[in-house]
């Protein structure tokens, strides 16, 4: 059986979970304390020297590290990838998009509002990151001006990809009200068979987080 | 025939130059002046709304962004990529490391020192640019104590895509003495067959880089 090394309040983590939801995979999760060490510790690192989660583990104790590879490994051969070359490098393209022009802002943002001080000196970041993840929003508010879906002709893990931190995108203080599509879209997604929601953050591990920072 | 759309100075144009010169390939090379706003034309961003090169574009008018996606769309069925899915899976996972834990940081740092002007406040970027490239390196040098190449048993993406920008750390301010296995990899990577050279930095396209910044 498959077991993800991930954190639960981590939209890359929370991206391999709904996949393996949604394909009817069993796995099993491992709770990870990264904030605690628990992906700094010579385990861990033995496992994924770049000492993130998500971080996929065969039973042969073989690891598979980057949450968007990890979902391209698991929907190889089924509806979640398109088969044709063009249309799986265009889903590869995407892929690439969420990791380098979306995440690194639209992500971030969330964590510093929502995971460090009031005071804390990462908050001057903020403004260049909600620059650059509105940049992000409207490139995908522009692509669906023409079709339903990131993945291809239906949906699939460029969706999961980009909603994972888009839907709470809200907890980075970007306002959504500007891009119709992007919301008619995330409720495309919700609508899923067999999709279920990220975890609330838990009150306990974000006060952690923020001894942490 | 493929065209590619790309700045010579970029690495991440490189990679695209350096995959097609090394599959003898043909192809147009379309420079293009993204520092003089060509790449936020109405014209560019009806190819590639993000607004980046490389893009690759076919002749019936079809792109496909990302230089990560082209590479693998480029090697796809040859021997730069993995045919074993497992395999191919651990190359992409390299591919997505390269975007977000070894470019943003790297190569940032190469383009902060040498097209931005000595009074920038963008160098007091650079301390954080250097740690978390420095980690990078790290990940790539622990790597290379079991393995010759990064793209699996034999020379392929994954290395044109982390020598991109790892052979011109230097010039970011990375001294890569401290990664002596590296330093070999990098050296295999330039006695490839058919291997070319980044281009040389311009002086004149330097100059109006650090206007347009």
């Amino acid at each position: 059986m498959i077991t993800v090394h991930g954190m639960s309040m981590s939209g890359n983590c929370y991206k391999v979970r709904l996949l393996l939801e949604q394909l009817g995979r069993e796995y099993r999760w491992n709770e990870v304390d990264a904030p605690r060490g628990a992906t700094r510790t010579p385990e861990f690192l033995a496992k994924n020297p770049n000492g993130r989660v998500p971080l996929l583990e065969l039973d042969d104790g073989r690891t598979l590290p980057e949450s968007n590879a990890i979902l391209c490994w698991l929907a190889e051969g089924t509806g979640f990838l398109p088969a044709d070359a063009w249309q799986k490098a265009q889903a590869l393209g995407w892929m690439f998009f969420e990791q380098y022009s979306h995440e690194p802002y639209v992500a971030v943002a969330r964590f510093i509002r929502g995971w460090t001080p009031a005071d804390s000196p990462r908050r001057a970041e903020l403004p260049r990151l909600h620059e650059r993840g509105h940049q992000a929003l409207a490139v995908m508010e522009r692509h669906l001006q023409a079709a339903d879906w990131f993945s291809g002709p239906q949906y699939g893990i460029v969706d999961i990809a980009l909603f994972a931190y888009t839907h709470c995108a809200a907890d980075g203080g970007f306002d959504l009200a500007a891009y119709p599509r992007l919301g008619d879209w995330l409720a495309r997604v919700r609508a899923t068979p067999g999709f279920v929601p990220m975890q609330a953050n838990d009150a306990e591990a974000v006060a952690r987080f923020a001894l942490a920072d």
